[in-house]
């Protein structure tokens, strides 16, 4: 059993998962990384532009499920959710790949980073952000 | 603060972890999931050829570790965690993507995955296994 400790939470316009687009190109709209000052220092070579990955917890996940009505579409056969991008599974850490458009100060002392296209809810704990080594392989 | 619970261990002849390439890419060996019985059901739709992304618990690293040396190579100037993909970081979570090379019985009924690539050392827990949706944009 490990420990995660999130660095910071999502400030994004979306507030109801089930209206969320399912994938950042489904029309996922901008959303605001809003990093704990206690991490900062490690933000600092972050700049404009760059392909990022970021990790989510979604907290709101059933962890319980192991097959799922993938798309959460009940006319599409249930899958292992190991062959699914479903929120609901064992250890429900999401993956995003969004570019980042702005780097800002944020209320006490926090950074606030934001991405183009986040299909995350607000309020959605963030676990980490790494950067996007190789275009076409990596993730 | 959150919790996760290993689904399973990498099996793999990387025993060093300073000997471990930085990158599947970089000549790591083939490498078995071996998934604990409990979460088996989730696996049923995986197939030999699907490409994956294996999520690990670098079970090893520094987690108060803001800035670090790119690749361990003290020449380098150290950047911030954020941007490197050193395994010291505040969570860290190893992302991996690799191809499904065969699927087989394990152990206490657990399940056995081969893998094309892996650069994480033998035991290291495994988190989850999720589909490579976009080849290209995919992560």
């Amino acid at each position: 059993m490990f420990t995660l400790h999130p660095i910071g939470n999502v400030v994004s316009p979306l507030r109801d998962p089930k209206a969320a687009p399912k994938q950042a190109y489904e029309g996922a709209p901008a959303a605001w990384l809003v990093i704990d000052a206690s991490v900062a220092p490690g933000l600092r070579d972050l700049r404009v532009g760059d392909e990022v990955l970021v990790l989510t917890w979604l907290d709101r996940a059933e962890r319980n499920t192991l097959d799922v009505h993938p798309r959460d579409d009940v006319t599409l056969p249930r899958r292992g959710v190991f062959s699914t991008r479903s929120a609901d599974r064992p250890n429900p850490i999401g993956i995003h790949r969004v570019r980042i458009e702005e780097i800002a100060a944020g209320a006490e002392s926090s950074t606030r980073v934001r991405v183009d296209a986040l299909e995350a809810v607000d309020g959605t704990p963030i676990l980490d952000i790494k950067p996007v080594l190789d275009p076409r392989r990596d993730g």
